[in-house]
């Protein structure tokens, strides 16, 4: 693959999976959304039908790494390193340029939920108690769940371990496709069980921090959120930023290590 | 395929669509029915699964586009123009007989339904006030929605931006289904790739105007609303009617555009 | 195939079919079950993937006709006649078994269902009203939508048309496979995307009678309800109990015949 | 396949099954996780997903038995006996790893959870005052259900039977596997309908014992929540863990008789 394909496929397929994933997230926090609290199970679906379409989409022209933590996955395992600055920038250009197309896509949903004097919490109605409280000590605002993740319990440490623990799981899956479909690379059928597997993470790891497990997915949303002009949208949570980023990154090269002890 | 294939197929292909997308509709929102208020996750996963069952067992006979969209985006990108009309008849036509059998399946149903003193809404029953009042506001019928879409927020450019982002995810995704599956053409496995896509869309893109993303699915079920001799069904919303035509088409021509740039 | 494997796959397929899919009904109808109250989505899934495991397991004995109107359809469309005798007394008996099993796997609850003073209403918590009157006036009883289908508004020609309707699309999906999968027979994603027609069957059409689209699914179910001695139980409904038997056939033909003219 | 890999195999995929399927539970259950209350339809697909990921990162390794009861069948079915020993053993260690790594991730919300003073109760939020009464009387502890299986209705013969009902479909449907894909094995697709199964049997038959089907599953939890110091645990239900030990291993062996009477 050209090093234009790879950024270009990887600009293309991670805006795609973020305007996918912060879309369900958009759809079901705001004001006047026909899916507004859906429950999570519409959440896993939605990230994880965001992730089958924006590999499937972007697949040809860049094999879809569309996350920091798996290109760093391959990289190790294969010892192949020169086109990881490639991926890297693509991957976040593309997730900034699909938080700004989920708000274009609910632009007016933005403008009526956040000039609403209705208390307004983070996407998961089951916390939201805990979340809005979390919220207004933390500064995070109303909206910015819908850019990036947040803990419902503050604590690096177990807030890594959390990221950690489900980006293995992710990129250990990756990995061992090409075992799984005699070497043929990422097929049809590799992306829909890909995107199941995140299903799988969001439902059973998703409770604590919300999941990123994607350095990309989280950073290129919260530049967004920090930039776009929203009334009333409150802080970006800068004090959090960085475990998303830091934790799938630990993730992706764990998991390379368990698969060339284990699988190579 | 011929001109005759291609036309039974998408006739019989969008009736089966729109049998189905609108009986999740009905199934939903009408009373005495079993599934009432089953939530937005269940609609999203009944069109899907349309989807699917009516490619599934049209593509033998007609390539299964059932969307106008789909076959402008094909038809951009081979620069093949010869066919476009006959599917174009078919997809309406097909959406017409698809929206006379919901109420075929759901007559005692609808009557139960609009004979009623209980104040209905549309589909959708996390919105059911704003979408009241938006209905008694323009003149929408208590059962326009089981047959067209309808925007929570009512404005034109933005509801048109949100139906053209959902086209362009939709029918990027099909014109780069020839890239994954070998050019095999549209396989089974393709067809449920594509329901999947479109779940991704419901779930993600489809909270401020209901997704569309198909002119047919809109209009053919409109007209077919406008002619039923349904008891208090009120207006058919005619003045929204152009942007689930215009936006689709917009959408899909500027698919087949990015795919001509970036993928051909 | 031997007559021995069809009728050994037939029963033992029809007897998991009827396991799981009486299960679901029962593990969200009665007391004292972690399931009860999950929804209608959990419902049609539960049918869905119910299909899915019995095809999977007896489609290599018996090709996983599991439906009269199925066997009759294939028959209309290829004109062979000799095995449906055999199917349809494979299918029934498997039907009554997997009843059994439901009473057995669920026999505790059952029990605590029935003589708890609690008022009780058929599957499908959303229409437990109307459900509940409907049982009383037509005798009924509790449990019985655990075992049969049952009509939300009493109209013979009405019900007749919505079971016909469902039948219609399952059987034209059974058909039409062969044309999908290059004529190779039943495969494992053709079993999967069948369950997953059944699925849309379901949210789509399964509102006002509940989908039997399938004979045996409705009569050899009801046939055990009516001899189990379960307390309370109350009436097996007989005078319904022809349409989900004419209703599923006359669909099945009808599929035959719209393959015949427009696939064959 | 060597000892070495089978062992490592069975290891690290069945630990991944549990931090999946356990975390699901801890995800639903526990306070201060943003998926609580999220239903029952979770609960399933999150221990089917978790099936999915389990097996497909492991299947190269091990052929992913991941459950005593599966290598049981295999091995009746196949009269070999040499490595039942190596995939118990991995079998049981990957399931208590799995239950440390979701009290990893989970570690907050547990300590959350069980030092509040809110009264609490197993997964499954529908039956939440039968499962405490039940608790209390049993001695099981609060967050139990995050680890081990427990009955709605205590009765040995009843939770068996449905243990074994339940077992006897999932083992049936892996011996079977062979004849649908071929002769070739584990595959992908294989192991997606394999998980479907599992969603299927979830949604079917977990309504009485919570479906632990494996006895693995069951026990390795058991053991972990008795060694782990978390405040007022409460206790480990010793006197229900071997139902969903011997239940599962009698329906692994029934599940092998029945192939070798009807499928061999």
């Amino acid at each position: 693959m050209s090093s234009s394909d790879i950024f270009i496929g990887e600009t293309i397929g991670t805006a795609i999976l973020i305007l996918l994933g912060g879309g369900v997230c958009a759809a079901l926090t705001l004001k006047a959304s026909k899916a507004r609290n859906a429950g999570w199970l519409a959440i896993t679906f939605g990230w994880g039908f965001a992730v089958l379409t924006a590999v499937y989409i972007s697949a040809p022209l860049s094999g879809a790494h569309l996350n920091p933590a798996v290109t760093l996955g391959i990289a190790i395992k294969d010892g192949e390193w020169a086109d990881v600055g490639t991926y890297w920038a693509g991957q976040l250009l593309g997730a900034m340029i699909g938080a700004a197309l989920v708000w274009a896509a609910y632009a007016g949903q933005f403008t009526a939920h956040l000039t609403d004097r209705e208390i307004v919490g983070g996407p998961g109605a089951q916390a939201t108690k805990t979340k809005a409280v979390e919220a207004q000590e933390k500064g995070a605002g109303p909206v910015l769940g819908i850019f990036s993740t947040g803990p419902e319990i503050r604590n690096a440490v177990q807030n890594l371990a959390t990221e950690i623990i489900g980006t293995v799981v992710l990129v250990l899956a990756v990995l061992t496709q090409g075992l799984n479909d005699s070497g043929k690379g990422l097929g049809t059928l590799g992306a829909l069980v890909t995107a199941l597997v995140v299903v799988s993470i969001g439902l059973s790891l998703g409770g604590p921090t919300g999941y990123a497990i994607n350095p990309a997915r989280d950073l290129g949303p919260r530049i967004v959120h920090a930039l776009l002009p929203l009334p009333n949208k409150g802080g970006s949570d800068w004090g959090y930023a960085w475990i998303p980023v830091v934790g799938p990154l630990a993730g992706g090269a764990i998991a390379a290590g368990i698969y060339n002890l284990a699988f190579a």
